[in-house]
C-alpha cells in the first residue's frame, strides 16, 4: 500500500490521480492534499478519499471545511499548510501538481523528509532546478516525472546507462495554434488558445502549450532530472502526440514510449515504478486505427519562447527562475485579456534582457528574483 | 574484450557483425568462423581476422585454405565443423548467423558449454523452441536477438517485467510486393522479389520478406525469446521501417525502439548488452527528415503465409519444423525458377496439411521431420 500526498488535487493532474488511486484501492491510500479554491470539488474529494490532512490557500476556506468535517480530518492552510501536507508523517509519494513556482517550498521539505517526489509542476524545477536536484541526490530521493514527455524519457531510460545517452528528443504538438502563421498570431484571442487539438490540461498550460513555452519549461526540466546539457535536448514537431518522447543513445538506438494522451498512464507510473499496474479504464494504443505519424522540425522564429527558454537554460544561474515568473505573470496578463497573445514572448524578453544573473542562487535568493520578476512584468502592464 | 564465434561469416549479417568487430577492435575478437561456399570472401576474412578455427562445407575447400594458411589457422568441414566453432574453448559468444535450420546443432552445442548465443538464425528457435530455450534455460545462457525486431523488443523489455507484457506489436515493412493486389502476386519474378524496398539482406530471407513468411518466423522466434503466448503477438505494418518493433504494457504504455535501416545496430547490441557502445558511421534517426511514419493493418487473406505461421505455432509441437522445412525448401525453388511465387504458399499449405504432429519432438524427431517435409516438397516439384 503506497501512502500519497497530493498537492494541487483539484486542477487537472491532481483529478487525475485520485482517478489512478480510485481504481487501485487496494494499492493506494490518499493521506493528505492541498486545494487551491475549488471547494466544492475539494469536499467531495474528503468525502471520497478521507484524507487524514487538507490544506486550503485561504482561512475563511479553512473555517468552512472546519465546520463542515469537525474532527473527521485535519484542516490547515497558506504556504505552511503546503508544507504540512508534503510532509506528513505517513506519506511515501508526493504529488507536486500545484501550478507555477508555489510548489518549490514544499518540495524540498518532502526531499530532506525522504518521500519520493513524483513532480508535475515543472515550475518547480524550472526555477530551482540546482537546490532541487542537490537535496535529492543528497537525501537519496529518486524524482519521479509526471509530465508524459519526462515520464516517457524516464521509461526510455529503464536499464540503460546514462553515459550511453546521445540526446533526448521531446515531441511537441505545436499546441493551439500550430497552424497558424506567425503573423496571424497577432489577433489571437483566449479562447482560441485555450482550445488544445490533443490534450485536455489546464488553462495555464494550455496557454504554455500555445507559445511553446510549455517545451521550453520542459527542456529545462529534462536538462535537471536526466542531468543531460542543452546542446543534447532537441525538440521535435509531432502533432498527433502519441511518440511521447524519445531518447537515442550513442549506438543510433532510439529508444521511445508511445501511448494514446492520457496523462493517468504517466501518473500511476511515477507511482508504481519500477514497476507496472494494470489499467483497465485506459485506451489502447493500435497504430494501425491512427495510420500516420507526422514530424517536422521547430521553427525557432516561428515560437520564440522556447529560444528564450534554452537561452534562460543555458546561461542558467537565476535566468530560468526570471523566465519562468516573466511567464507565469504573462500568461495570467494574458487570460485576464490584459495583453495580446504576443505580448507574453515580448514581457518574458524584456524581464530576461532587464534581469543581471547570479551563479548559484540560494531558496531566498530565488524567492526574491521570483518577486521581482513578477514586479517587472506588471511594472509593464499597469 | 569478449571473443567471438561467428557461424555464417560470409552472408548478409555475418559480414556486419565482422563489420561491428573491425569498427571496435579493442572490444571483439573473432576467435572462430563457419563459411558456406564463399571462399575467395572467407580467405580475405581470415587474413582480416586472423581466427583461430575456421569451418567450411566441403573437403575439397578445407585443403585449399590449409594450403593457403598452413598452420596459422585450424580448417575442418561439414556440419561437425559448424558445432566445433560453435565449442570453440575461447568463445564467448556464438553469433549464429547461418542461415536455415542447419544452425540448430551448433546452437544447441554451445548452449551446453554455456556460451551466450547471439541468435541471428530464427529457423533453430522456429524449428526447436522449445529444446533451444529448455537447454538455454538450464544452462543459463541469455539469448540475445539479433533481428531487428527482436532486439526492438529486447530493447524495450529492459528494466521491465514479463507479467506486465500486455503484447508484442512486431512490425513489418511488407517487403517487395507490399503495394501489389493479391492477384497481381501471381505473375511476379524472382527479380523482382528480390528487391526489398527497406533492407539489403540475403535471397532467402527477402523472399520470405515478400511472401511475409519472414514475419510468420519471426512471431515463432518472439514466442519463444520473450515466452508470450501468439493470442498476445500482433504484427503491424510500417513500410518505413523505422519503428523496429514495440512492446505494449498492461498500464497501456507502449516501449519502441526506431532507428536507420542497419542491422551492424541490434548485431553491436547483442555484443555490447546491456550496455551500450558508440557508433561512429552509423546513421542519425532525424524523425523530421523522414517526416511521415504510416501503419496500417495486416490482411491475412493477402499475406497467407503468416496465417500459416500462426496456426502453426499454435499448434505446437512439430508443425513449427514442418512449416521452416517446407518455406525452405519452396523459397529454394522458387530462386531456381522451377515455382511460381504463389506456388510457395500453396506447397507449405499442404506440407502443414499432410503432417501428423508429434507434441513433444527430440531433436532426432525434429531432424527426421525437418527431411520428411523437405522431401515431400520436392516431391510436388520434381
Amino acid at each position: 500500500m503506497k501512502k500519497i500526498g497530493l498537492l494541487g488535487s483539484t486542477g487537472s493532474i491532481g483529478t487525475q490521480t485520485l482517478d489512478v488511486i480510485r481504481e487501485h484501492p487496494e494499492q493506494f491510500l490518499l493521506i493528505s492534499m492541498s486545494v487551491g479554491q475549488n471547494i466544492d470539488l475539494a469536499k467531495k474529494q474528503i468525502q471520497e478519499f478521507k484524507p487524514k490532512l487538507v490544506s486550503v490557500l485561504s482561512d475563511n476556506d479553512k473555517e468552512k471545511l472546519k465546520l463542515e468535517f469537525g474532527d473527521k480530518v485535519e484542516v490547515v492552510s497558506g504556504h505552511e499548510g503546503l508544507v504540512e501536507v508534503a510532509v506528513h508523517e505517513d506519506v511515501d509519494v508526493l504529488v507536486n501538481a500545484v501550478i507555477g513556482s508555489v510548489g518549490l517550498k514544499p518540495t524540498l521539505a518532502a526531499i530532506e523528509e525522504k518521500k519520493q517526489i513524483a513532480i508535475a509542476n515543472k515550475e518547480t524545477l524550472v526555477t530551482a532546478g540546482h537546490l532541487v536536484t542537490e537535496a535529492a541526490n543528497r537525501n537519496g530521493v529518486t524524482l519521479l516525472p509526471v509530465d508524459s514527455e519526462h515520464s516517457a524519457i524516464f521509461q526510455a531510460l529503464n536499464g540503460e546507462r546514462t553515459m550511453d545517452i546521445e540526446r533526448l528528443i521531446l515531441t511537441a504538438s505545436g499546441g493551439s495554434f500550430r497552424d497558424l502563421t506567425r503573423d496571424a498570431l497577432k489577433n489571437v484571442t483566449v479562447e482560441q488558445a485555450l482550445n488544445h487539438p490533443n490534450w485536455s490540461m489546464g488553462a495555464k498550460i494550455t496557454i504554455d502549450s500555445a507559445t511553446m513555452m510549455n517545451k521550453g519549461l520542459e527542456v529545462i526540466e529534462a536538462h535537471w532530472l536526466f542531468n543531460i546539457p542543452y546542446e543534447q535536448i532537441d525538440v521535435l514537431l509531432h502533432k498527433e502526440s502519441i511518440i511521447h518522447s524519445m531518447v537515442e543513445f550513442h549506438d543510433k538506438s532510439v529508444m521511445a514510449q508511445l501511448g494514446t494522451p492520457d496523462m493517468r498512464v504517466p501518473i500511476q507510473y511515477a507511482l508504481t515504478y519500477p514497476k507496472r499496474l494494470e489499467r483497465l479504464n485506459g485506451d489502447r494504443l493500435n497504430l494501425w486505427d491512427i495510420g500516420t505519424l507526422n514530424f517536422a522540425k521547430l521553427d525557432f522564429e516561428r515560437y520564440r519562447s522556447i529560444a528564450y527558454a534554452y537561452e534562460a537554460g543555458k546561461k542558467g544561474g537565476s535566468f530560468p527562475t526570471v523566465l519562468n515568473a516573466a511567464n507565469e505573470e504573462a500568461v495570467a496578463a494574458f487570460l485576464n485579456k490584459r495583453i495580446s497573445f504576443l505580448e507574453i514572448e515580448r514581457l518574458i524578453e524584456q524581464a530576461l534582457e532587464y534581469h543581471v544573473g547570479i551563479k548559484q542562487p540560494t531558496l531566498e535568493e530565488i524567492i526574491e528574483i521570483d518577486q521581482q520578476s513578477r514586479d517587472f512584468i506588471h511594472s509593464k502592464i499597469d
